[in-house]
């Protein structure tokens, strides 16, 4: 339904200006997407006990799919590209995929996997998220698939760092492309480097913005922000920008201009559910940053809708002002 | 595929002695089915982390559910009788009914209600499992439901204590179908009071047979096997036998004759998973019984085939040897 909305849109921008083009280009974010079953409880429980959670609910997630989730509610075209196994997991997924409006027609089906759930234990008064993931046996996306996109189609695209070696071709790709292109047309390049494995920082020197996670920053042994900024910018090409978000001390940028940007969290009345804060703030700074706004706006915007995302389940909050 | 063979042999049986016909009859249990996600970690997780599971699965659940699988890989024809909503998680569970050649025919379903799932944590090294239950809109199964079914074709019925007040006039039903046919064709009644929930103590003066927990007898201030059958002995009704089961110290039984029977508990080489224990004993027990073995038969074999289980995931290896 949304997208038919979208599509209309679109028509009607066929006859505005060149800028006015550029929005309907769709922003993509490249990732994993799975299942969570979240238990939301009063309080953790001890092992080997038997808790009455107060809910319980599916959720699509995965970093990349989240992001789209939020790119979506916040009025952006948008498209995921990611694996999926067959089954009725699958199509829970699906069907919420397109109950966003988000393009899946880049999602490739795997039908002899198995699709893995994540689970994840909520806690309702301090809002921490407890996960087990699963060791999942869908190949990721690659660098030959990746290859078959009609790139013109998109004004920004975003990894979620998984498979390094082959994202990093994906990119590649992406700049040979943007090569012919003028400045202003140029697809903006993104890169999330948020799990501490060593084969994941090859991606530093890959994106026009780099986010880098508060646990990466500390398992190269900086305690905030700033620090991890300083000390790791040296790996991120030439005028790129590098951004670290660390929960409740807000986020930090560092461009090419040495200048470090900051913002604080906007942290809800009650935090409810921290579970995906971090997707959507880098949902709200791609949305931003592919909107032509300053990186300052761009860290700003985002603490401030990953805060309103903490005091809420899910997403749906994020639609209302 | 197996339901077929067992109709090959109830008809050779319809020519054999009287017992055999007998022997065909099934076992009813009466309770919860639910669908278990269970993640098998390495240790338990802390809160507000990440951790990667061994593995993950989903399995059907619920005590009268389990103990049902658990006699069918012993032989013994049997049926649950309990809610299930509609959905992909309702097929997922009536498929696993239909491939342990469970009669699924008094299962009601309800399409408008929501299959929650319980969340299992097990501990591969510890053998612990912690739950994550969850409050079902589900109605549990009536009086009513129950008045409408063929008890002749039962010789045992169990209880998982849920919806007591209901349950008790279920068993009153079956006292009265009982009371028109001689001892030996009676259908053996039993219940299960296993979580300390006030309401779920008037199912002690309800079965031929009582199990009571040690979560149950804790709840009373007993802090031995003996002790709590001692004590709650008096609250069954006049020659029943009181059973608890009481983890690696094993279980005891109190019948009319005031002796206190006792087995040890058959720990596996390596405790790999104690979910579904407790069902699996109390599923060894009713098989011993009603087929006429002795309360002390009975207790040693429920507590080795409880014990067998622990030393696996799941229930399959019961079938063998």
């Amino acid at each position: 339904m949304m997208t038919c909305v979208r599509v209309k849109v679109q028509t009607a921008a066929e006859t505005s200006a060149r800028t006015n083009m550029a929005d309907q280009k769709k922003i993509l974010c490249v990732g994993l997407v799975c299942l969570d079953i979240i238990s939301v409880v009063e309080e953790y429980p001890e092992e080997d006990t038997d808790t009455r959670c107060v809910s319980q609910r599916w959720q699509r997630g995965g970093n990349a799919s989240n992001s789209c989730t939020v790119l979506s509610l916040l009025g952006a075209p948008c498209a995921f590209m990611g694996s999926l196994a067959a089954g009725p997991v699958a199509d829970f997924i699906l069907e919420d995929f397109q109950k966003f409006g988000i393009d899946v027609s880049l999602v490739s089906e795997h039908a002899q996997c198995v699709s893995p759930s994540s689970v994840v234990i909520s806690n309702i008064h301090t809002g921490s998220r407890t996960i087990l993931h699963m060791n999942r046996d869908l190949p990721d996306v690659t660098a030959e698939d990746f290859s078959r996109i009609d790139l013109a189609q998109f004004k920004w695209i975003h990894w979620e760092g998984r498979n390094a070696g082959e994202q990093v071709k994906m990119i590649q790709q992406v700049e040979k492309f943007n090569a012919q292109l003028p400045d202003r047309q140029r697809i903006g390049i993104s890169v999330e480097i948020e799990k501490t494995r060593e084969p994941l920082y090859e991606l530093f020197p890959c994106g026009d913005v780099v986010f880098v996670s508060k646990d990466v920053a500390r398992h190269f042994g900086f305690d905030s922000p700033e620090a991890a900024l300083k000390g790791l910018y040296p790996r991120v090409k030439k005028g790129a920008v590098l951004i670290c978000a660390w929960a409740e001390k807000g986020a930090d940028a560092l461009g090419p201009d040495g200048l470090l940007l900051h913002s604080d969290a906007f942290p809800p009345e009650t935090l409810v559910d921290t579970l995906g804060a971090g997707d959507t703030f880098n949902a709200g700074v791609l949305h931003t940053l592919s909107n032509g706004g300053s990186v300052q706006d761009a860290l700003t915007f985002g603490c401030r809708i990953a805060g309103r995302k903490c005091g809420f389940h899910g997403y749906d909050g994020i639609r209302e002002k």
